[in-house]
């Protein structure tokens, strides 16, 4: 037996009990007569006290001569501490040792085993394991394994049943890039692995198994972004016989508890937003509804007189910043200087102050008087004391500048609160998006989402018109999780295949199978999925991803730790009926 | 809304009672004045009533029109049925339909939704939605999710994590054959698909996360055998600072809760056995223990005769088969064919009556006398009325037969209870075992087992001897887990490697993060896996892990339901730098 209890069980009420204790040496004192160790194990930190009057010379000389992150078995008693540490659990009491056995020695570790490392992001990333034993990565593991915990007891008991679905797949180009595995067995032919499971779940729905779960990984050979996996996890659901009222209800159960029980919130309100007005009131289909700033349209207000920046935009939109009066000039310059930067891209801003006494002060005050400023402060919901900003331009481009210049300011008047918790539905999700690239159509969700009822035959005169049945939960300004109704029968599928340049026999060979299983009584069905590794971040009030992923890739699609991928043997190659061709 | 109960709810306390119920239409009976319908949804099956008395002529038409697995939704009234059906728990009850909408039709499935279903397993696979909708394949799933929940909340509660392991790793040509992926973003590399998380797991014990485990898709890209799949579902489970004795009795635990919770049935007993006993006693490393018929070696009491067979044999064993002297001499024969088959591959067998009144008949009376029979009957402990059955030849040879013989007369003879449960572990597996092929040396569970202390040494003079800290948990001759404690010192695990026949740098390429990481101060851990796919079939007492995974593949590694593995744009393999090598 290694140990009897762990390194953060002990309390006062343990004193003069023997204990057997393993873990790893966290740190050393030696003061010469008496030296104390910091054992750590998973669950916390014991003090070990070897000292001249009670330990043997020799156990004492040995102790000394230990090294940091050393693992270790020891007997001893457990005594009151001299000076007790009010900081952690077991600061009452500490272990006067008897017996001492290394159980492996350690070389030292390229930082420090520390909540505030010495390490940088790389060389955390290449020892992992070592970085897996600092509290802060520790903790964001356990604290995910949580939230799975809670995520499968809910849906498990309200009906869903936990379903495997296969990883080894057909590839379907559509849609991003599918990592592709090669089959030995079946030469020249390839498996795929799963984006999600979606035709799996949908047919499940077919096969009569009306509540489906599955926590999942799924895989997309992206060109990665910052913080983006090329395996990620995902909560997969899907339901049938319900509509989109059934599914937003169902998962607003699932988010309240999860709040409640992970954070011990109680949030009662999801309310709901069409697409549309979310672009229109924040310029962003996943607002930050915990806080204002709503975007005011100026166009009626301020394309009347003689300003050609505004009378030329297509949209002139502000927001007011709540006691932002107070900026100086200079601050203000900066700030024209930050919606300028080409992250955000604007080109240049329009400011107003509301000064205290009701007064305007504007950065185009020979344009336009105080009347006017006046019903922009109305438009805007300015109060006395905000400062309006306000941004023109195209209307696609000019949103996006504004919701960026609105989170900025969230964020420096501290207003994005991490304890506080938002929720939000957006709803009504346009069916199909305009690649400007290629000038066509692609499912903004998926192929599968079906169009609101009665909007098929806008399909053919106004395809960028057509709602979804499709809805993306929000949660602070991200986007946790989002769904659709599935089309269920086989002649809207092909119509929907149709509109998305799919020939029919393009559409036969990669979802031939779900159009068949359509003919077979295909019930009502639809879901959501969400994306576990940015949910459990936000509820861990974080917002990097790769902080609660155990062994992440880096931004090349790289385990350093494990230096994956590499090259492999010719025999592996040949095997697979494959050259390489670079 | 679709519905406000299921099919499986209504009972005769809802009489009068006003419902909504969405279903396929299971069956349908028409009398001419009364149609009845069989709704079925994943809850059950309710009886609809239509009929000339109280129906619409219009309704009661439409009624008698739909098909088969026609998906409808109905509004109608619970009323008490004139004959109740005791069968299904709505048996009191049925509707009277007084709505009926027409959800989706189906075109006639290609087999029958019954649990007696007239569809063979190939036409099942293809249209593996439809078969998902028959009880016994449903039931399955449902049953599997079950288990999963349990493992889940068993070792959850027991203070394990689960913590999720990346699926793009990287190749270890050593051991089974892995799927490989293609790296599109760093040219001529590789990811491989893991055969198990075995690695990471370790680091997470290197990392101090003292206890994990993961339900997880592993990956072996083996040529088939019947029913194996290329992708199969591991409870994966390690702990630090455990010896072998923690292990087993953490893992007794949740085999002992698994049994009660799932099926009712309190089992105490999990008896050790070592794996030479195994092999000696049941001529097998996964014995089934529900019966006896243990081995007798009989070579001091059967070569001491002229029987040349026997003489020439390095084994001779045999079983007394219960109650089988009733055989006929026919009968005897077939066994001895059944034995010559190739599948067991015996070059005959002898037997030996036990006559009620005490004495023997045997196959070879004229080399042996009633004295030798009663010592052959003493060591296989035959009692009167039983069957010696005897087997000569090479020890693992015979031994493998014999057992098959054994485990078949069980069958025979109903000794197999599907309802009785006797766990047991095999320990003290070799650490080696020799390939016959090649001549050399490879790790029986793998190259991170732990050689039982003091036996390293061996490995120079004797590999096959030395034995492991290795352990198989088995369930009524079933290997259901398997695993070992591990090598936690870079030397130790550098000499397995050695014997092996990994150079330094083979070792280095393909495990060197490992090994690096034994530097820092790993612990001495172990750990286990379960097969889930077996588990769940033993279970749920049946033997074909097929029946119990929703989208399987078949003996090629195909999903006939999808169409895959299947070819490839060329733009995926060029974007993949590879060329195909037909």
């Amino acid at each position: 037996m290694y140990r009897d209890t762990t390194c953060g069980a002990l309390r006062a009420s343990e004193i003069n009990k023997e204990v057997l204790l393993s873990g790893w040496v966290h740190k050393l004192r030696d003061k010469g007569f008496v030296v104390w160790i910091d054992l750590r194990d998973r669950y916390g930190i014991t003090q070990l006290v070897f000292d001249e009057e009670r330990t043997s010379k020799e156990l004492l000389e040995k102790a000394r001569t230990i090294g940091r992150e050393t693992v270790i078995q020891i007997k001893g008693q457990v005594i009151e501490r001299a000076s007790k540490n009010p900081n952690i659990p077991t600061g009452e009491i500490e272990v006067l040792v008897s017996e001492l056995k290394v159980l492996n020695e350690s070389i030292l570790p390229p930082f420090t085993i520390e909540d505030e490392t010495d390490g940088g992001e790389d060389i955390r990333m290449k020892y992992r394991y070592l970085d897996i034993r600092r509290n802060p990565v520790k903790d964001n593991l356990i604290f995910r394994h949580k939230v799975s915990m809670e995520v499968r007891k809910y849906l498990s008991d309200a009906g869903f049943i936990d379903v495997e679905t296969p990883y080894l797949i057909k590839s379907t180009p559509e849609g991003a890039r599918d990592f592709l595995v090669p089959s030995r067995m079946n030469e020249g032919q390839f498996y795929a692995l799963p984006q999600s499971p979606q035709t799996f779940k949908q047919l499940l729905m077919v096969g009569g198994m009306d509540k489906y779960f599955q926590i999942v990984k799924c895989f997309r050979d992206e060109d990665l972004r910052a913080d983006r996996q090329p395996e990620f996890t995902q909560i997969d659901c899907e339901m049938a016989f319900v509509e989109q009222e059934d599914i937003l209800n169902t998962f607003e159960g699932l988010t309240k508890h999860l709040l409640k029980e992970i954070k011990g919130v109680n949030v009662d309100s999801f309310p709901r937003m069409t697409f549309d007005d979310a672009m229109k009131t924040y310029g962003n289909d996943k607002p930050d509804i915990r806080f204002g700033m709503q975007f005011g349209e100026l166009n009626e207000v301020a394309q009347h007189k003689e300003f050609k920046v505004f009378n030329s935009a297509e949209l002139v939109v502000g927001i007011a910043v709540p006691g932002a009066n107070s900026y100086t000039r200079k601050e203000i310059d900066k700030l024209i200087d930050w919606v300028k930067r080409p992250q955000v891209g604007a080109l240049g801003m329009v400011y107003c102050r509301c000064n205290d006494d009701g007064t305007f002060k504007s950065s185009v005050d020979k344009f336009y008087d105080q009347e006017d400023f006046a019903k922009w402060a109305e438009v805007t919901q300015a109060n006395t004391g905000d400062l309006i900003c306000v941004l023109s331009g195209d209307t696609n481009k000019v949103r996006a500048q504004l919701s960026a210049l609105r989170m900025e300011m969230a964020e420096r008047l501290g207003l994005r609160k991490a304890d506080e918790y938002a929720p939000l539905w957006v709803i009504d999700f346009p069916l199909l998006e305009l690649d400007e690239e290629t000038g066509h159509y692609h499912a903004m969700h998926h192929p599968f989402t079906s169009p609101k009822p009665g909007q098929l035959e806008l399909l053919d005169t106004n395809p960028g018109a057509v709602k979804a049945n499709a809805y993306d939960l929000v949660l602070n300004g991200n986007e946790i999780g989002g769904g659709s109704i599935r089309i269920h029968d086989k002649e809207t599928q092909a119509i929907m295949f149709k509109h998305l340049g799919f020939s029919e026999e393009e559409a036969k060979n990669q979802f031939g199978f779900l159009m068949d299983a359509f003919q077979y009584g295909a019930p009502p069905h639809g879901g959501i999925a969400f994306g576990l590794d940015r949910l459990v971040s936000i509820l861990g009030g974080q917002e990097t991803i790769r902080d609660f992923i155990a062994f992440p890739k880096n931004n090349s699609g790289r385990d350093v730790m494990i230096d994956a991928p590499a090259t492999i043997d010719d025999d592996q190659l040949k095997d697979l009926h494959l050259k390489l061709d670079l």
